[in-house]
């Protein structure tokens, strides 16, 4: 059976693998401190036209939304986040479990609108009794959304303008940051991602490795003692190589953007078989992943022999699926797909 | 130069990384739901002698602990824990950063006694204020311990008992777990470790994995939702599969058990070298760890040519160090070490 | 000047400072153990019509809501609140500092609807990635809400009866319980409060005591060791008898319901005041806490001989404000207000 | 029957009482805004010869502890303190509740030696693991400790020049603080104190208020929106008037140090009448507790005729019980007392 369940169900790319089988035997430092995390970072750097921006790796998404987010809020801050943000939906309470509330705002097919951003840091500030609120103290987006869509760079110099505005930093989640990248729709390079945020993290997990995030603070931006903070979390991998190496890997000969750029390649051609056989979007997405709606009976049937997610019921007769595309995907799985949908025409 | 610094600073048993790269294009169910976990989880009960028992994977040691101490124990009870243990001086707060204090008793060579903690428990009932104290809710020891060393089946035993009679449960750190059922000294198998405890983990990240533990829970001892509660504290990993393959290859015909048979094979050999130096035991340790006393201006010329760990300062002229052993440890590493000693011979 | 800013702006009802100087030098025990307290719950039980409830005494109403739900949460749950629910806005993210979130879902006039609440909990159960999400673990209003509205008794039957049957409590802060039982459109008893719901407060602080609420637990839903949860937490008053004294007087003679009634009876007559100059009401209150719309204008004006609060920005030139009554508002008072408002007739 | 069993086992000063009945019927702004408090803070601030520094009210000694500690301690610090400290034993891990582990170091009749703490904090910054461990970030001392014992000027300059070199907060517990100022051994004033400390607090709960203790803040030590992190913890009291009054009472006319000096002339009447029936002292406390040591069944008998406190078991066959003078404490109560124990004279 084929699978475009998500971006995660197969194992990293074959060129990390080796990697980590021909450093093997070399004893090296533990918790980030050896020379494969080091010339990641110097790497990463460079890809972000950032010298001096500090690097951190960390094992997955949630881990990092948490970390990050609770060591640079302050006590009486909480984190702005769309509604459809992954952390006010799909991670269990994690950023509430570190004592701190997410203020959820409405959004648009998984953006926040920087006018909407505007009003609720108006309306907060104009509220006497804001003593007794909690604080807008960071503002998170993911970039590209949960819904595959992307910010353009207009709206995400207003978003960023307007945190400044406010002090407050400006936090994106780039889980699945390289399709956003290579997106036909794109209009920002890595570099312009970091310069108009605060932190950001640039997604290992869902684009190639086996597992880990990089995330890329602005000058000055670092909490002090921040890798005592990932350690009190949990979080402080001992064999940090496992995550150096596969970035250093990653950010050699542009891997990471290679395997971005195969993903969305997989992904347009995904769409014209969805679009040639009559199915209908749920929306309009430049990147990886896709939704369509499909009548219930229809994705029952469809379910046998190729795999996807559920995502949310449309109505009593239809349902949102996501379909995904990664690194792993192949010219093949599409040519079986396109036979399979091809017999389900409208 | 040879490396005898600590146990995970190479990467992982070949055998693991075979099997990575062996399954890495198979589309699998994430976050731990995939068959090489299920299968790591059978072979896991059955090396344990208990069918029944419940198994979850986790990424490192800090993460395990923190996890399990917090989703076991109630909202008024801390964990008792020997002063040294990993959780009361390593983790830099890690336990009380869930809400709970860690009630150090005193400790032996890294060992909780069983008496003191018999009275340990007799004295917070006998306050007539322990209702403004915290309640002892679970106890925490570590096999080996910091030190290296081993409780014997009688006072694992007497432990058990103890903490049974109160209605607490007792949970094992088994970070290098490996090191002490092969040790020449153990008088216990993992089946008799598995029935003496309510909840232990066995290490992979210390005894041959790139990274993970296995959780063991006695029947009815597992939280509810508890891999929500995993997710929650950001410990759920996307591809499960990199627990579940390096767990299963540790529990295929023995490999487990054979790395911690050749790094205490390899330990042997290290005190015997260290005895013939005439260099000073700091204690009688049985596992793969070994501490020893060093002159300070020997150990600066010393560390130019082995890498070993800092542990404590003896005296004004004397440190404490730690030599470990592993996996990857060589009869080659110990010839060269030999031959560097056999200079400083006393 | 005369004051409707709220209802805690004055001190204690009389009676209750009369029993604080009676007791004062009777040596008593700490920490609620006192007679007082004692006296104060069986006649709290009495009026609750629950012989054995279970009854704790604290200190304000945001610690009594912190406390309550976090210590009756498990690990994985959060609870179900109106947006508009105190909780979710004026408590300064004190739920979220016990580490779990707050389900926020759409209300009616402060109200949670039971159809709203129904099709939450169904949709949760029904999403397949729920273990993902947070668990709701609770159900919590207000009554009154924060905006003076009332559930009736069917409404709030319904409500307990979605409640049970997802197993969960539901939970009823009553700081202003007083003026719920008491509004002329009432139709429930203290008694069918209590047996419609698992645990709620009857609050002092907002109904004539110096500060104070009264925890009133169904049978076996008081948290094992719960005075020790409430010592974690920094609310177990040394000396319990300032909140048994209070709760032993307000429960006496039904000193309580006397106070919620005179406060009533000058809402009314405050509604009167306003409908009779043409002033409109935000919505229909009726309850102690009045929501007027003024032209800001006039607003101005009126602010400098009369307190009240500001409620919201209702247009770009009208103001949502509010008048509140309690135990200390006199006619005199009324008659002020009277001839203040007179002068601005429309 | 007479008690002695604590300091807060009487309601009032009768003064206080007055007041609040005075101000009863006017209405005050809530939380700490009103004219009473503005008041109070005055006079303390003259009382501590600090004209700059920053007061705030709280209601009672664990919860100033908590908040002030969590709110001044970064993420990865923990707070030093004796093993015996109150925050140590009897505040129910509410410390570790707010996810910070204490560090509790070696005490001598409650009090930390200045050579203890400079040794540890080296110790500490001279392991080459620190940054696992956490960081000491606050000092925390009570004055008078929870023996009743007293820091000379002396030591308590030499402790705050330790915590200065470290760059980290003393913090002074002063529950009982009156107590320590007017015992005769006293070498310091409030003046003093607050010279010599980052921030501290006067205890009103043991020292005559019905509640309320009052922090200060050395000038910029109080962290930003304190109030709204107040909240957060549920500890922000709606009618702040009831701490305003208290406090604002407490220092006029020197009440405070009346109350005090009281009572250390009680407790040096109660250790004579001790020392003359022949009884031993566990210590030589110089306030108003005192600490003896009695056989067990005279331990019994003298329990039906006096009320005191259980402290610890002394050997099988004495016990340290605690005798606590306070505002309420009577020539008459000392009479009655005299004759009890003259019975039992050795």
């Amino acid at each position: 059976m084929i699978s475009f369940e998500n971006d995660y169900n197969t194992g990293a790319h074959p060129l990390i693998l080796k990697r980590l089988a021909e450093t093997n035997f070399e004893p090296l430092p533990g918790y980030g401190a050896d020379p494969y995390c080091e010339s990641a970072r110097s790497k990463i750097r460079k890809a972000c036209g950032r010298e001096n921006a500090e690097i951190e790796f960390l094992t997955g998404g949630t881990q990092t939304n948490s970390i990050v987010i609770s060591a640079m809020l302050k006590d009486y801050e909480g984190v702005i986040a769309a509604k459809t943000g992954h952390i006010s939906t799909h991670e269990a309470g994690a950023i509430e479990y570190t004592g701190h509330k997410i203020l959820e705002i409405e959004q648009k097919n998984g953006k926040i609108l920087p006018s909407v951003l505007k009003q609720y840091l108006e309306d907060f500030y104009s509220d006497g009794n804001h003593s007794h609120m909690v604080y807008p103290g960071m503002v998170y987006i993911s970039h590209p959304t949960e819904y595959g869509t992307l910010y353009t760079k207009q709206e995400l110099t207003e978003i960023h303008e307007i945190a400044q505005r406010y002090g407050i930093p400006l936090f994106i989640d780039g889980a699945r940051l390289g399709y956003g990248l290579m997106s036909l729709r794109s209009d920002m390079t890595l570099s312009d991602i970091a310069g108009l945020c605060d932190v950001f993290y640039i997604g290992g997990t869902k684009v190639g490795a086996l597992c880990g995030e990089a995330v890329v603070f602005s000058p000055e931006m670092k909490p002090a003692h921040f890798m005592t903070s990932v350690k009190k979390r949990g979080a402080l991998l001992a064999k940090g190589r496992l995550l150096g190496i596969q970035f250093d890997t990653l950010f050699t000969d542009g891997l990471y953007f290679n395997i971005s750029r195969h993903a969305i390649n997989m992904a347009e051609q995904l769409k014209e078989i969805f679009h040639e056989a009559g199915i209908r979007f749920y929306l309009e997405s430049p990147t990886n992943q896709q939704f369509i709606i499909l009548e219930n009976q229809r994705m029952e049937t469809l379910k046998k022999s190729v795999a996807f997610s559920f995502w949310e019921k449309y109505d009593e007769h239809h349902t949102v699926v996501r379909f995904a595309t990664s690194w792993s995907t192949t010219e093949e799985d599409l040519q079986r797909l396109k036979e399979i949908v091809s017999v389900y025409k409208q």
